[in-house]
């Protein structure tokens, strides 16, 4: 094993897709582990793309001083459609020999994944994924990183909300992220107190909000919070919004909110940062191993290494006890 | 005055329009000041509204107990078509008369003073009014209860969006409230770091925003935040997004938020809740002191009593030497 | 089981000794089940205490509208030491059969778990625990009500000491709950990004952290933060703070925060408000099936039934891979 | 008056003393004006420790991207008493004339003042202050940099606190920062809710604090918090824990928490990010006129020029206004 891990001598890290609160521990917590292991740690700025312009810089333990707490990524983010090309891929791989790079932590979601899976394959090139992304929607890791911060940033929203919806006897839809996941929709909805939670994994159809309109209307409660998952079958939240209308007229007074990008950022909760913290010693550790072609998760409260194929392929089931929970305390 | 003073032994409370929050630090100081003077309070709920409908209850100390730091207004808020009418003016005037109050002090904005005044006028009835809006446009007092806490919502989501923007090298256009006027957008904007902050107050046009996308473009910058207020005379956020798509095509890569209800809502800030104390104490002495058909504000830190006459015709003015700084700063 | 089920009619809820954030959302989701489920929901309060003076109300999901968002418990706790006496017990009993209780759900920790277990033994009545406290010293449970809140709150304490620590370049000791248990120190050390964290379970002596500093006084780090759990063994924040002194005198500027009760309140975040209302559904749940003498908890994000026995006696370890991951990554 | 602008080619930025929230957002918005008139701006690291060592370095905008939000001061801090004496002024001018610095602007309080006076006085060199302090104990402005958002930090504390106290029924003695002056405690004490306040301002002594847990003892008031300015002469916290021990036995369950370093950082508020930016562009600006040894202040919000004289020699008086609003509403 010592072999093994004596071959890696530069990682390179990246961040690609959507941005998520604790990338930055992540990033700091791979560079750190990279010092301590007597490996030279290599940042890539804005993901694939910027590994096929080299825009590489040597790390030390002093680059990553005071960013666990940032929101973001230090090292930007970007979508690369050149990364899928071939010339895109060989221009990377140039860079990657010129820095001599023995292999990869890309930290991000399933494009992210992907892409990584494509070119270790092609180049032979090792490379371990660490799952961050609000959505949550990652197969193989209880969550991704920045999914317990965007739950905590929905919350507070939906508790400034219900100040103003209650002092006023309003219904509210409050669209949150999650693209065709309900993980965020379904937590803050519990969490925020929500009176319904509209989800793409459970679509239920609009006549069952309508029903539970019809009951509380009558018991004349003082206001109501619907959370809708971007991803839901129906419809935007003004659509919803529109149809509530037609259906109960002035009965309800109805307003409309989407949270958008505030989700992305902030300061990650220290759940975040712990466990950004811990994937990036895990893969950094993995390397080490001979370990490639795999995403670091942490299930159960232990380690856990997802194939890269199955961590793209599959997708994270939402949990029916909590939408049981979810029904039972919303009467 | 002493006899002035006797003759106030009962008040009403009421919160009236859009919710701001400290309405329950101001409600709070009405009610103890009242005990402290040995006037009894009572709580109308739902504003001119609960005054027709008689949803009124008599106070007490204990009634304000831990609701300094709440959000929204526990005597609930609500626009009254009905107050606008001859019958429920005169149905307002019979509860008065049957929980035999002398005075009342109602907290909110321009459509609440419009309305305490036409009843005092009519009804020969004491009113006294504490400013209370996130918008901040209130004539007679330097600062309205609820801006403070609005403004420290707007830049907290701000740097949250920053974050992400910084992330992806993105442009912003973020919608801030407050109806016709621009101060929410430009404090919120300074402190902020916005690129840009359009307004009502100052309209330099569409063309001014693209002549400074056209130089940042140049300079590469990161990233760029562009403030609108609800008010700007450029369209919504979403039209200004379209035209910069037309103008600069992919130079530029857009989002845009409309940050909603969730500026009504939330912890008032500490500097609001002294406001509203100050001003719920203030309301209940210049009633036992005689005075009528006015406003309490605070003005270069002194007490200052506006006639409703005045406070609802005239609009507070835009700082000028606000716009110079954020111009320099923006650079 | 619908024979057992149809035993349940009315359950009594409590909290008991240290008041944790979440505890309102757990008291919310007992009380909300109850409800769906066709039982009369009691609310005792002060914790034993209460139920020994025959505070009890009866409750509704009115009664709960409105604080899954609030720190601190709306049934207020108390230590009881009334309630270890046979008297005190007796009383409580007497209360109990007044209100025709069925069964109990107490919420807190091992001294709440430790008197429910002699009740229920002694005059053979159900009751079942809720595990509640910032310590997470709780056996069965991957995680107590409240600790990921004051995780998020020492953590965002320690994000504002180290913007002063940095500027001034400086020492901070900061002394964070935990009794004999060193979770919150770990956690919030790791994602605190403090240089050191000190806590029972790995007494290092006090060697370890003169050699640590020895080695940073010489590469100039700007600045140092140790994180110090209260049942540390090597004495108080300000013994520590001493004894660096007299070996570094001033190569070092130390200060000393204690962080004290803000630990215990604030906004519960969203993971403990999910976790409250998952246990609150589930402790009433185990009730209708005849379960008893048990806490209940989540381990590996499913449901697990932990006898109030062992609940107290035994502890949770400290998970090692932290600790190892906290030594990486501090270098 | 051209002539006198052309005068002022480079300007120094320093901040000295205590660190304070907002002091980032004056620094940014020196050096952008600079910028914006063409002046080039340099950064002197921790105070004039950092002038007499000569750590100073070239700013552009860029250097200052991205700090606005920030706590803290990039510039870092320090006290120097070097420069108390002839050598180490003597070593900060020729430094100063290394540089070719034409003006300092100061960012701090008192005791940076009076440094920035007597370098001035001897060398005639042009030095503006800007008041940056969260005790807010500065003569010629309304408010310092920093105090606004301390009183934010202060009053969350605050209301996590009164969480667990009120679960608890204790009473809590709070002690906040201020040095020899009380608003922090003032201002927190209104806005925290709080049931006492003691001050140095209004030194009533202990008995007045004594009469009024009399009083409320008798009246079962769940929980009261009293709030202690540092500076306040009744003794530590821990001394008057001891006296109402003493007084009242188990009458009262104490607590006490002192704040601490957490006040000093943290995101700072909008209202602060405001006023650092006006002063920090009216900083320069004066500069350019040609006015020296002077304060900048925003007083009844129009901006005012202080001699330093001035401003360290006088204090600021404690509103009477607020200890009235006080009493009333604590009752």
């Amino acid at each position: 094993m010592s072999t093994q891990q004596d071959q890696i001598k530069r990682i390179g890290v990246l961040t690609s897709g959507g941005d998520a609160p604790g990338m930055n521990a992540a990033i700091r917590a791979v560079v750190r582990s990279c010092v301590y292991y007597g490996i030279e740690p290599f940042g890539i700025y804005r993901g694939y793309e910027g590994l096929i312009e080299n825009d590489v810089e040597q790390m030390n333990a002093g680059s990553v001083k005071h960013i666990i707490h940032q929101g973001g990524t230090i090292l930007k983010s970007a979508r690369s459609p050149q990364f899928k090309t071939k010339e895109g891929m060989a221009q990377a791989w140039e860079n990657i020999q010129e820095h001599e790079l023995d292999a990869l932590v890309v930290i991000g979601g399933d494009g992210t994944f992907k892409g990584a899976m494509e070119f270790g394959n092609k180049y032979d090139f090792p490379i371990v994924g660490i799952p961050g992304t609000i959505d949550n929607d990652i197969y193989g890791t209880d969550f991704a990183i920045g999914f317990d911060t965007a739950l905590n940033t929905v919350v507070e929203a939906v508790d400034k909300i219900r100040d103003t919806a209650t002092s006023h006897n309003r219904l509210f839809f409050i669209e949150v992220m999650g693209r065709d996941a309900g993980f965020i929709a379904m937590y803050s909805g519990i969490g925020g107190g929500a009176e319904e939670v509209l989800i793409p994994e459970k679509d239920r159809g609009i006549e069952q909000l309508f029903e539970s309109l019809e009951r509380t209307s009558k018991r004349n409660k003082s206001s109501r919070l619907v959370i809708v998952a971007e991803g839901d079958k129906n419809g935007s939240v003004y659509d919803l919004e529109e149809q509530v209308k037609e259906q109960f007229g002035d009965r309800y007074e109805t307003k409309v909110t989407i949270l958008g990008h505030v989700q992305r950022g902030g300061r990650p909760s220290c759940g975040d940062r712990v466990l950004a913290s811990r994937l990036g010693v895990l893969s950094v550790e993995a390397l080490r191993d001979g370990k490639r072609d795999i995403m670091v998760g942490i299930r159960n409260r232990k380690v856990e290494y997802t194939e890269l194929d199955h961590a793209t392929k599959r997708n994270p089931k939402m949990d029916k006890e909590l939408v049981r929970v979810a029904d039972i305390i919303s009467i």
